[in-house]
């Protein structure tokens, strides 16, 4: 099994890095970061660069494809060597994921016309632009298609995604190898706990981030 | 401030780059990717690489020091140049952190002598021997030392450091930025939780990775 984690500048370090960490504990799973070009590509705050090891012509039938988000990807939206890798690798894949505003990316492809989808809840609304069905859920499936919330998620939908494609048991103990039993510091994380100024906050400067 | 990251060959990925995506956004933090030597370091799966920007002798005096766990650390605890490095920042540090067996690094270096510190649920009882009092919390603050429980533990507690650095609102703010809102798909994710055969399959494989 392959798995291929697409970077491109300026994307989400832990919208990647949250399902590697758990996908590349499927057995026999060769995990690969793919980019137009191998080399050095930045995260959002450019204080970090990863590796791609493969361009995306060197990987053209991955069993399980991720899509992480970060500003960079509304550059992406209309960039036609990634859209057109995506529909090809699309075509015999498993799985098609994304993570955050990476389920743009999928819709901007085609892939989630008619179909529940998720998002960075800022960018939530914009999935219906291209006709996919905007659902306020961490991690959905619709059919093949499974899209995760914002940054975090990642690591949710890829463990539920190991639950599917190796059973439960192997899941759990992916689970507890990475010691995943959260306690977040605050009651925060969503907008529906949140407290009203700080969703606010972000709203208004997410205006420039994400339009 | 100045954040600095420690990387070193076979870190487990999720370990740094779960604070590096809380610990960046805090106002005016500089983050930056630290080795023995500049350039890519290989992660313990060998799949993916991160960059290191700057080699250790680049960054004398973070304001916070985050060092990461992984197979590969126990290489390292007996590694002088990062175990003198460790100690020269530490005299100027405001905060020295650890995620997962990380804490086994800063116990090497001398600074959890009768302090509280956590780590890997697998690797916890080890921490006694460097004078440490093991505590099963998932983050451990004793002084100016903060130490992780396993893995996916470094994101908790780099939100509820940034909490105590730059104050409630600002750490809600990014919690809601990463739409931290866990919904793991199994109650498995700690040894308190998980089914005891998915335990002791972890415990029988940790032999070989952990002493």
């Amino acid at each position: 099994m392959q798995i291929a984690i697409v970077v491109y500048d300026r994307f989400t370090a832990l919208d990647a890095v949250g399902p590697y960490e758990i996908l590349s504990r499927l057995p026999g799973a060769e995990t690969v970061f793919v980019a137009e070009r191998t080399g050095p590509v930045r995260t959002e705050t450019g204080m970090l660069a990863v590796v791609a090891d493969r361009s995306l012509s060197e990987v053209p039938h991955p069993d399980v494809v991720v899509v992480p988000g970060g500003p960079g990807q509304h550059a992406l939206m209309e960039h036609r060597p990634l859209l057109d890798w995506l529909r090809a690798v699309d075509a015999t894949s498993t799985w098609t994921t994304s993570v955050c505003t990476g389920s743009l990316l999928l819709a901007a492809a085609g892939f989630l016309e008619g179909r529940r989808a998720t998002s960075h809840w800022l960018a939530l609304d914009q999935l219906a632009k291209f006709g996919a069905e905007p659902v306020e859920e961490r991690v959905v499936f619709d059919g093949k298609y499974v899209t995760a919330a914002g940054v975090s998620a990642g690591i949710d939908m890829a463990l539920t995604l190991t639950g599917r494609v190796a059973g439960d048991k192997h899941a759990q103990a992916v689970q507890l190898g990475v010691e995943y039993d959260p306690q977040p510091p605050y009651a925060a994380g969503s907008p529906s706990k949140a407290p009203a100024e700080v969703i606010e906050a972000l709203r208004a400067r997410s205006r420039f981030i994400l339009t």
